[in-house]
Protein backbone atom coordinates (compact mmCIF):
# COMPACT_ATOMS: atom_id res chain seq x y z
CA UNK A 1 0.00 0.00 0.00
CA UNK A 2 1.52 3.37 -1.06
CA UNK A 3 2.10 6.29 1.46
CA UNK A 4 0.20 9.42 1.53
CA UNK A 5 1.61 12.78 -0.14
CA UNK A 6 1.21 15.70 2.47
CA UNK A 7 1.37 19.30 0.98
CA UNK A 8 2.02 21.37 4.18
CA UNK A 9 1.54 24.77 4.26
CA UNK A 10 4.33 26.41 6.55
CA UNK A 11 3.16 30.48 6.69
CA UNK A 12 4.53 33.23 5.97
CA UNK A 13 7.46 33.05 7.69
CA UNK A 14 6.99 33.23 11.80
CA UNK A 15 7.71 29.67 12.95
CA UNK A 16 4.80 30.43 15.18
CA UNK A 17 2.66 30.82 12.23
CA UNK A 18 2.42 27.34 11.58
CA UNK A 19 -0.60 25.36 12.09
CA UNK A 20 -1.16 22.48 14.60
CA UNK A 21 -1.79 20.16 12.12
CA UNK A 22 1.26 21.37 10.22
CA UNK A 23 3.79 21.10 13.41
CA UNK A 24 2.50 17.73 14.03
CA UNK A 25 3.24 16.04 10.58
CA UNK A 26 5.81 17.56 10.18
CA UNK A 27 7.24 16.13 13.75
CA UNK A 28 6.21 13.03 13.00
CA UNK A 29 7.56 12.84 9.42
CA UNK A 30 9.80 10.26 8.19
CA UNK A 31 10.67 12.38 5.05
CA UNK A 32 10.14 15.63 4.03
CA UNK A 33 10.84 16.91 1.09
CA UNK A 34 10.60 21.11 -0.26
CA UNK A 35 12.86 23.21 -2.92
CA UNK A 36 15.85 24.62 -2.74
CA UNK A 37 16.55 27.98 -4.85
CA UNK A 38 19.90 27.93 -7.08
CA UNK A 39 21.25 25.26 -4.60
CA UNK A 40 20.83 27.57 -1.92
CA UNK A 41 19.38 27.41 1.35
CA UNK A 42 15.39 26.51 1.57
CA UNK A 43 13.09 29.03 3.08
CA UNK A 44 10.08 26.80 3.69
CA UNK A 45 12.59 24.40 5.33
CA UNK A 46 14.02 27.40 7.66
CA UNK A 47 10.27 27.79 8.74
CA UNK A 48 9.82 24.39 9.63
CA UNK A 49 13.41 23.64 11.08
CA UNK A 50 12.93 23.69 14.71
CA UNK A 51 10.34 21.05 13.89
CA UNK A 52 12.65 18.13 11.79
CA UNK A 53 13.46 15.93 13.70
CA UNK A 54 17.13 14.08 13.67
CA UNK A 55 17.21 11.97 11.06
CA UNK A 56 14.36 12.84 8.97
CA UNK A 57 15.02 11.96 5.24
CA UNK A 58 15.17 14.92 3.08
CA UNK A 59 14.65 15.30 -0.44
CA UNK A 60 16.03 18.76 -1.84
CA UNK A 61 14.76 19.71 -5.10
CA UNK A 62 17.58 22.58 -6.42
CA UNK A 63 15.26 24.59 -8.83
CA UNK A 64 17.26 26.92 -10.05
CA UNK A 65 17.05 30.65 -11.05
CA UNK A 66 15.56 31.18 -14.27
CA UNK A 67 12.75 33.15 -15.77
CA UNK A 68 12.46 30.13 -18.65
CA UNK A 69 10.11 27.22 -17.29
CA UNK A 70 12.14 24.31 -18.33
CA UNK A 71 14.87 24.03 -15.86
CA UNK A 72 11.99 24.19 -12.93
CA UNK A 73 9.67 21.73 -14.21
CA UNK A 74 12.88 19.49 -14.89
CA UNK A 75 13.85 19.59 -11.11
CA UNK A 76 10.00 19.05 -10.36
CA UNK A 77 10.18 15.93 -12.30
CA UNK A 78 13.63 15.01 -10.76
CA UNK A 79 12.11 15.72 -7.51
CA UNK A 80 8.54 13.82 -7.69
CA UNK A 81 10.50 10.78 -9.05
CA UNK A 82 12.09 11.01 -5.30
CA UNK A 83 9.44 10.93 -3.86
CA UNK A 84 7.21 8.61 -5.46
CA UNK A 85 9.90 6.11 -4.64
CA UNK A 86 9.06 6.56 -1.27
CA UNK A 87 5.35 6.71 -1.50
CA UNK A 88 5.99 3.43 -3.11
CA UNK A 89 7.90 2.41 -0.84
CA UNK A 90 4.54 2.54 1.39
CA UNK A 91 6.02 5.45 3.62
CA UNK A 92 4.23 9.30 3.33
CA UNK A 93 6.54 12.17 2.49
CA UNK A 94 5.77 15.57 4.19
CA UNK A 95 6.00 18.50 0.99
CA UNK A 96 7.20 21.36 3.12
CA UNK A 97 5.78 24.85 1.09
CA UNK A 98 6.09 29.03 1.92
CA UNK A 99 2.29 30.16 2.73
CA UNK A 100 -0.01 28.10 1.88
CA UNK A 101 0.32 24.75 -1.02
CA UNK A 102 -2.72 26.14 -3.63
CA UNK A 103 -1.75 29.51 -3.21
CA UNK A 104 1.66 30.51 -5.40
CA UNK A 105 2.85 27.87 -3.74
CA UNK A 106 5.98 25.51 -5.21
CA UNK A 107 3.50 22.61 -4.01
CA UNK A 108 1.60 22.91 -6.93
CA UNK A 109 4.14 21.63 -9.14
CA UNK A 110 4.48 18.25 -7.33
CA UNK A 111 0.25 18.20 -6.77
CA UNK A 112 0.55 18.09 -11.00
CA UNK A 113 2.60 15.62 -10.66
CA UNK A 114 1.96 13.11 -8.37
CA UNK A 115 -1.81 13.80 -7.10
CA UNK A 116 -3.37 11.80 -9.88
CA UNK A 117 -1.39 8.34 -8.51
CA UNK A 118 -0.90 8.51 -4.22
CA UNK A 119 -3.47 9.37 -1.61
CA UNK A 120 -2.72 13.40 -1.60
CA UNK A 121 -3.56 15.72 1.37
CA UNK A 122 -3.56 19.55 1.66
CA UNK A 123 -3.04 21.52 5.17
CA UNK A 124 -3.58 25.33 4.23
CA UNK A 125 -1.39 27.86 5.53
CA UNK A 126 -1.63 31.36 6.39
CA UNK A 127 -1.02 33.09 3.11
CA UNK A 128 2.04 36.44 3.09
CA UNK A 129 -1.71 38.01 1.96
CA UNK A 130 -3.22 37.94 5.67
CA UNK A 131 -0.29 38.08 7.39
CA UNK A 132 0.92 41.37 5.70
CA UNK A 133 -2.51 42.77 6.39
CA UNK A 134 -1.57 41.87 10.15
CA UNK A 135 1.49 43.36 10.34
CA UNK A 136 0.16 46.54 8.47
CA UNK A 137 -2.52 46.79 10.40
CA UNK A 138 -4.41 47.28 7.40
CA UNK A 139 -7.97 45.59 7.15
CA UNK A 140 -8.38 43.36 4.09
CA UNK A 141 -12.31 43.11 3.19
CA UNK A 142 -15.45 43.52 5.60
CA UNK A 143 -19.19 43.23 4.70
CA UNK A 144 -19.55 42.96 0.91
CA UNK A 145 -16.28 44.05 -0.56
CA UNK A 146 -14.20 42.66 -3.12
CA UNK A 147 -10.57 41.88 -2.64
CA UNK A 148 -8.31 41.71 -5.73
CA UNK A 149 -4.89 39.46 -5.62
CA UNK A 150 -2.36 40.59 -8.53
CA UNK A 151 0.92 39.47 -9.02
CA UNK A 152 3.62 42.61 -9.60
CA UNK A 153 5.38 41.10 -12.87
CA UNK A 154 1.70 41.62 -15.03
CA UNK A 155 2.69 44.19 -17.57
CA UNK A 156 1.88 47.80 -16.62
CA UNK A 157 -1.77 48.27 -18.76
CA UNK A 158 -2.94 45.08 -17.16
CA UNK A 159 -1.92 46.37 -13.38
CA UNK A 160 -3.81 49.37 -14.04
CA UNK A 161 -6.71 48.33 -15.14
CA UNK A 162 -7.45 45.56 -12.28
CA UNK A 163 -6.41 48.39 -10.06
CA UNK A 164 -8.43 50.76 -11.42
CA UNK A 165 -11.73 48.38 -11.61
CA UNK A 166 -11.06 47.23 -7.89
CA UNK A 167 -11.67 47.95 -4.30
CA UNK A 168 -8.78 46.19 -2.19
CA UNK A 169 -6.47 45.21 -3.72
CA UNK A 170 -3.52 42.75 -3.02
CA UNK A 171 0.01 42.84 -5.21
CA UNK A 172 2.34 39.75 -4.73
CA UNK A 173 5.73 39.15 -5.66
CA UNK A 174 6.37 42.77 -6.13
CA UNK A 175 10.44 42.99 -6.10
CA UNK A 176 12.18 44.32 -9.29
CA UNK A 177 9.04 45.26 -10.73
CA UNK A 178 8.38 47.84 -7.60
CA UNK A 179 8.75 51.03 -10.12
CA UNK A 180 6.36 49.69 -12.35
CA UNK A 181 3.96 48.83 -9.53
CA UNK A 182 4.32 52.19 -7.75
CA UNK A 183 4.11 54.31 -11.18
CA UNK A 184 0.84 52.76 -11.75
CA UNK A 185 -0.45 53.45 -7.66
CA UNK A 186 0.91 57.26 -8.84
CA UNK A 187 -0.80 57.54 -11.88
CA UNK A 188 -3.64 56.25 -10.08
CA UNK A 189 -3.34 58.72 -7.40
CA UNK A 190 -4.06 56.49 -4.70
CA UNK A 191 -0.31 56.31 -3.00
CA UNK A 192 -1.37 57.19 0.10
CA UNK A 193 -3.60 54.68 0.59
CA UNK A 194 -1.03 52.01 -0.35
CA UNK A 195 1.42 50.24 2.16
CA UNK A 196 4.71 48.43 1.39
CA UNK A 197 5.59 45.19 3.38
CA UNK A 198 8.45 42.79 3.05
CA UNK A 199 9.45 39.22 4.72
CA UNK A 200 6.23 40.08 6.42
CA UNK A 201 6.51 38.69 10.01
CA UNK A 202 10.25 37.59 10.06
CA UNK A 203 12.87 39.44 12.29
CA UNK A 204 13.88 41.33 8.74
CA UNK A 205 10.08 42.54 8.42
CA UNK A 206 9.50 46.02 7.02
CA UNK A 207 6.59 47.76 6.86
CA UNK A 208 6.30 51.37 5.47
CA UNK A 209 4.10 53.08 3.60
CA UNK A 210 4.43 53.09 -0.15
CA UNK A 211 5.90 56.40 -0.46
CA UNK A 212 8.58 55.48 1.93
CA UNK A 213 9.26 52.29 0.34
CA UNK A 214 12.91 51.23 -0.87
CA UNK A 215 13.85 51.80 -4.02
CA UNK A 216 15.02 48.06 -4.40
CA UNK A 217 11.76 45.13 -3.26
CA UNK A 218 13.21 41.69 -2.04
CA UNK A 219 10.34 38.87 -3.88
CA UNK A 220 8.84 38.38 -0.70
CA UNK A 221 7.55 41.75 -0.60
CA UNK A 222 4.02 42.97 -1.23
CA UNK A 223 1.82 46.26 -1.93
CA UNK A 224 -1.57 46.57 0.09
CA UNK A 225 -4.15 49.04 -1.50
CA UNK A 226 -7.74 49.92 -0.12
CA UNK A 227 -9.83 52.63 -1.28
CA UNK A 228 -12.26 54.50 0.21
CA UNK A 229 -13.34 55.40 4.15
CA UNK A 230 -13.94 52.26 6.11
CA UNK A 231 -17.30 51.07 4.89
CA UNK A 232 -17.48 48.32 8.21
CA UNK A 233 -17.32 50.99 11.07
CA UNK B 1 0.05 50.60 31.86
CA UNK B 2 -2.73 49.25 29.72
CA UNK B 3 -3.03 45.71 28.57
CA UNK B 4 -2.65 44.28 24.84
CA UNK B 5 -5.71 43.76 22.54
CA UNK B 6 -5.06 40.72 20.73
CA UNK B 7 -6.89 39.78 17.52
CA UNK B 8 -6.83 36.13 16.83
CA UNK B 9 -7.64 34.24 13.67
CA UNK B 10 -8.56 30.51 14.48
CA UNK B 11 -8.70 29.34 10.63
CA UNK B 12 -11.63 27.49 9.30
CA UNK B 13 -12.83 25.41 11.51
CA UNK B 14 -10.85 22.67 12.64
CA UNK B 15 -8.92 23.23 15.79
CA UNK B 16 -5.75 21.94 14.21
CA UNK B 17 -5.92 24.59 11.62
CA UNK B 18 -5.37 26.92 14.52
CA UNK B 19 -1.60 28.69 14.78
CA UNK B 20 0.82 28.03 17.21
CA UNK B 21 0.85 31.20 18.27
CA UNK B 22 -2.75 31.83 18.02
CA UNK B 23 -2.62 28.38 20.77
CA UNK B 24 -0.08 29.61 22.65
CA UNK B 25 -1.92 33.44 23.70
CA UNK B 26 -5.58 31.45 23.91
CA UNK B 27 -4.32 29.34 26.44
CA UNK B 28 -2.62 31.82 28.44
CA UNK B 29 -5.40 34.29 28.20
CA UNK B 30 -7.23 35.57 31.17
CA UNK B 31 -9.56 37.06 29.04
CA UNK B 32 -11.39 36.17 25.82
CA UNK B 33 -13.60 38.00 23.66
CA UNK B 34 -16.11 36.47 20.78
CA UNK B 35 -18.94 36.99 19.36
CA UNK B 36 -22.56 34.91 19.29
CA UNK B 37 -24.90 35.27 16.69
CA UNK B 38 -28.58 35.69 17.86
CA UNK B 39 -27.35 34.35 21.23
CA UNK B 40 -26.86 31.40 20.02
CA UNK B 41 -22.96 29.39 20.51
CA UNK B 42 -20.04 31.15 18.77
CA UNK B 43 -18.28 28.95 16.11
CA UNK B 44 -15.04 30.85 17.18
CA UNK B 45 -15.32 29.87 20.62
CA UNK B 46 -16.12 26.23 18.80
CA UNK B 47 -13.17 26.36 17.27
CA UNK B 48 -11.15 27.36 20.30
CA UNK B 49 -13.02 25.25 22.81
CA UNK B 50 -9.45 23.03 23.35
CA UNK B 51 -7.42 25.51 24.14
CA UNK B 52 -10.00 27.72 26.78
CA UNK B 53 -8.09 27.32 30.35
CA UNK B 54 -11.13 26.88 33.31
CA UNK B 55 -11.64 29.80 35.10
CA UNK B 56 -11.07 32.47 32.13
CA UNK B 57 -13.18 35.33 32.05
CA UNK B 58 -15.21 35.23 28.43
CA UNK B 59 -17.17 38.43 26.89
CA UNK B 60 -19.66 37.13 25.18
CA UNK B 61 -20.94 40.36 22.24
CA UNK B 62 -24.35 38.88 21.38
CA UNK B 63 -24.72 39.74 17.62
CA UNK B 64 -28.20 40.14 16.63
CA UNK B 65 -29.92 38.09 13.52
CA UNK B 66 -30.15 41.23 11.27
CA UNK B 67 -29.75 42.96 7.54
CA UNK B 68 -29.62 46.27 9.12
CA UNK B 69 -26.29 47.33 10.69
CA UNK B 70 -27.26 49.61 13.87
CA UNK B 71 -28.21 46.49 16.31
CA UNK B 72 -24.49 44.85 15.25
CA UNK B 73 -22.86 48.31 16.00
CA UNK B 74 -24.52 49.09 19.11
CA UNK B 75 -23.65 45.09 20.27
CA UNK B 76 -19.98 45.44 19.38
CA UNK B 77 -19.91 49.20 21.27
CA UNK B 78 -21.28 47.29 24.09
CA UNK B 79 -18.31 44.37 23.68
CA UNK B 80 -15.96 47.23 22.79
CA UNK B 81 -16.22 49.17 26.50
CA UNK B 82 -16.38 45.59 28.31
CA UNK B 83 -12.74 45.43 26.61
CA UNK B 84 -11.64 48.46 27.27
CA UNK B 85 -12.43 48.27 30.85
CA UNK B 86 -10.16 44.82 31.43
CA UNK B 87 -7.26 46.63 28.95
CA UNK B 88 -7.71 49.84 31.03
CA UNK B 89 -7.15 47.68 34.04
CA UNK B 90 -3.53 46.20 32.86
CA UNK B 91 -4.87 42.89 31.53
CA UNK B 92 -4.70 41.58 28.16
CA UNK B 93 -7.56 40.66 26.00
CA UNK B 94 -7.63 38.07 23.31
CA UNK B 95 -10.71 38.36 20.77
CA UNK B 96 -11.18 34.98 18.96
CA UNK B 97 -12.20 34.94 15.32
CA UNK B 98 -12.97 32.82 12.67
CA UNK B 99 -10.58 32.30 10.36
CA UNK B 100 -8.38 35.30 9.59
CA UNK B 101 -9.51 38.83 11.56
CA UNK B 102 -8.84 40.90 8.70
CA UNK B 103 -10.28 38.92 5.95
CA UNK B 104 -13.95 39.54 6.65
CA UNK B 105 -13.19 38.98 10.31
CA UNK B 106 -15.39 40.32 13.14
CA UNK B 107 -12.83 41.21 14.48
CA UNK B 108 -12.48 44.45 12.36
CA UNK B 109 -15.76 46.05 14.39
CA UNK B 110 -13.48 46.20 17.39
CA UNK B 111 -10.34 46.94 15.83
CA UNK B 112 -12.09 49.80 14.39
CA UNK B 113 -13.48 50.84 18.23
CA UNK B 114 -10.11 50.07 20.02
CA UNK B 115 -7.03 50.18 17.99
CA UNK B 116 -6.00 53.95 18.81
CA UNK B 117 -6.45 53.48 22.25
CA UNK B 118 -4.90 50.18 23.28
CA UNK B 119 -1.42 47.90 21.83
CA UNK B 120 -3.16 45.95 19.48
CA UNK B 121 -1.63 42.45 17.87
CA UNK B 122 -3.26 40.89 14.66
CA UNK B 123 -2.48 37.12 14.55
CA UNK B 124 -3.42 35.84 11.06
CA UNK B 125 -5.17 32.59 10.22
CA UNK B 126 -5.73 30.20 7.81
CA UNK B 127 -8.63 31.56 5.49
CA UNK B 128 -11.87 29.64 4.24
CA UNK B 129 -10.10 30.34 0.70
CA UNK B 130 -7.23 28.45 1.14
CA UNK B 131 -9.32 25.41 3.62
CA UNK B 132 -11.55 25.09 0.93
CA UNK B 133 -9.37 24.80 -2.07
CA UNK B 134 -7.45 22.53 -0.37
CA UNK B 135 -10.30 20.40 0.27
CA UNK B 136 -11.66 20.86 -2.60
CA UNK B 137 -8.28 19.79 -4.15
CA UNK B 138 -8.11 22.63 -6.55
CA UNK B 139 -5.17 24.65 -6.85
CA UNK B 140 -6.11 28.65 -6.59
CA UNK B 141 -3.25 30.36 -8.11
CA UNK B 142 0.19 30.33 -9.74
CA UNK B 143 2.61 32.24 -11.66
CA UNK B 144 1.48 35.13 -12.79
CA UNK B 145 -2.27 34.35 -12.44
CA UNK B 146 -5.13 36.85 -10.83
CA UNK B 147 -7.39 35.64 -7.91
CA UNK B 148 -10.41 37.37 -7.45
CA UNK B 149 -12.58 36.91 -4.70
CA UNK B 150 -16.13 38.06 -4.56
CA UNK B 151 -18.99 38.17 -1.75
CA UNK B 152 -21.77 36.10 -2.39
CA UNK B 153 -24.27 38.73 -1.72
CA UNK B 154 -23.44 41.30 -4.54
CA UNK B 155 -25.39 42.15 -6.95
CA UNK B 156 -26.41 39.39 -9.93
CA UNK B 157 -25.01 42.36 -13.14
CA UNK B 158 -22.45 42.50 -10.79
CA UNK B 159 -20.95 39.28 -9.99
CA UNK B 160 -21.64 38.40 -13.57
CA UNK B 161 -18.98 41.26 -14.76
CA UNK B 162 -16.88 40.31 -12.20
CA UNK B 163 -16.26 36.80 -12.72
CA UNK B 164 -16.36 37.39 -16.53
CA UNK B 165 -13.15 39.27 -16.10
CA UNK B 166 -11.33 37.08 -13.61
CA UNK B 167 -8.90 34.24 -13.88
CA UNK B 168 -9.69 32.33 -10.56
CA UNK B 169 -12.55 33.10 -8.73
CA UNK B 170 -13.63 32.55 -5.05
CA UNK B 171 -17.30 33.48 -3.86
CA UNK B 172 -17.66 33.72 -0.16
CA UNK B 173 -20.69 33.27 2.01
CA UNK B 174 -22.72 31.82 -0.89
CA UNK B 175 -25.70 30.89 1.59
CA UNK B 176 -29.77 32.08 0.30
CA UNK B 177 -27.89 33.48 -2.54
CA UNK B 178 -26.29 30.18 -4.29
CA UNK B 179 -29.32 30.34 -6.73
CA UNK B 180 -28.65 33.70 -8.15
CA UNK B 181 -24.77 32.65 -8.17
CA UNK B 182 -25.18 29.49 -9.86
CA UNK B 183 -27.25 30.98 -12.73
CA UNK B 184 -24.63 33.43 -12.93
CA UNK B 185 -22.25 31.11 -13.23
CA UNK B 186 -24.57 28.80 -16.18
CA UNK B 187 -25.12 31.89 -17.57
CA UNK B 188 -20.98 32.33 -18.35
CA UNK B 189 -20.77 28.46 -19.42
CA UNK B 190 -18.51 27.70 -16.13
CA UNK B 191 -20.36 25.26 -14.03
CA UNK B 192 -17.80 22.73 -15.34
CA UNK B 193 -15.12 24.29 -13.58
CA UNK B 194 -16.95 25.13 -10.52
CA UNK B 195 -16.90 23.63 -7.09
CA UNK B 196 -19.13 23.91 -4.16
CA UNK B 197 -17.24 23.40 -0.75
CA UNK B 198 -19.45 23.72 2.98
CA UNK B 199 -17.90 24.12 6.83
CA UNK B 200 -14.76 22.99 5.07
CA UNK B 201 -12.60 20.92 7.33
CA UNK B 202 -15.11 20.25 10.22
CA UNK B 203 -16.93 16.71 10.35
CA UNK B 204 -19.90 17.92 8.54
CA UNK B 205 -18.57 19.10 5.57
CA UNK B 206 -19.77 18.88 2.03
CA UNK B 207 -17.61 19.16 -1.32
CA UNK B 208 -19.36 18.50 -4.10
CA UNK B 209 -19.23 19.92 -8.21
CA UNK B 210 -21.33 22.99 -8.01
CA UNK B 211 -23.64 20.88 -10.84
CA UNK B 212 -24.25 18.58 -7.61
CA UNK B 213 -24.78 21.37 -5.15
CA UNK B 214 -27.92 21.29 -2.89
CA UNK B 215 -30.45 23.76 -3.24
CA UNK B 216 -30.16 25.42 -0.03
CA UNK B 217 -26.58 26.40 1.02
CA UNK B 218 -25.59 27.75 4.70
CA UNK B 219 -23.43 30.91 4.95
CA UNK B 220 -20.48 29.63 5.38
CA UNK B 221 -20.21 28.21 2.05
CA UNK B 222 -17.86 28.82 -1.16
CA UNK B 223 -18.03 28.19 -4.51
CA UNK B 224 -14.34 28.35 -6.24
CA UNK B 225 -13.96 28.57 -10.18
CA UNK B 226 -10.76 28.24 -12.03
CA UNK B 227 -10.86 28.83 -15.70
CA UNK B 228 -8.82 27.66 -18.58
CA UNK B 229 -6.83 24.91 -18.58
CA UNK B 230 -3.80 24.33 -15.85
CA UNK B 231 -0.70 26.98 -16.66
CA UNK B 232 1.58 26.03 -14.13
CA UNK B 233 2.66 22.14 -15.46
Amino acid sequence: MSGTLYGVGLGPGDPELITLKAARLIEGATTIAYPTLAGGDSFARAIAAGLIANGTREIRMDVPMSTERQPAQDAYDTGAAEIAAVLDAGEDVVCLCEGDPFFYGSFMYLFARLSSRFDTQIIPGVTSVTACAARAAMPLAARNERLTILPGPLPEEELRLRIDGAESVVIMKVGRHLPKIRAVIDDLGLTDQAMYVERATLPEEVVLPLSQAPEKAPYFSIILLTKGADPWL
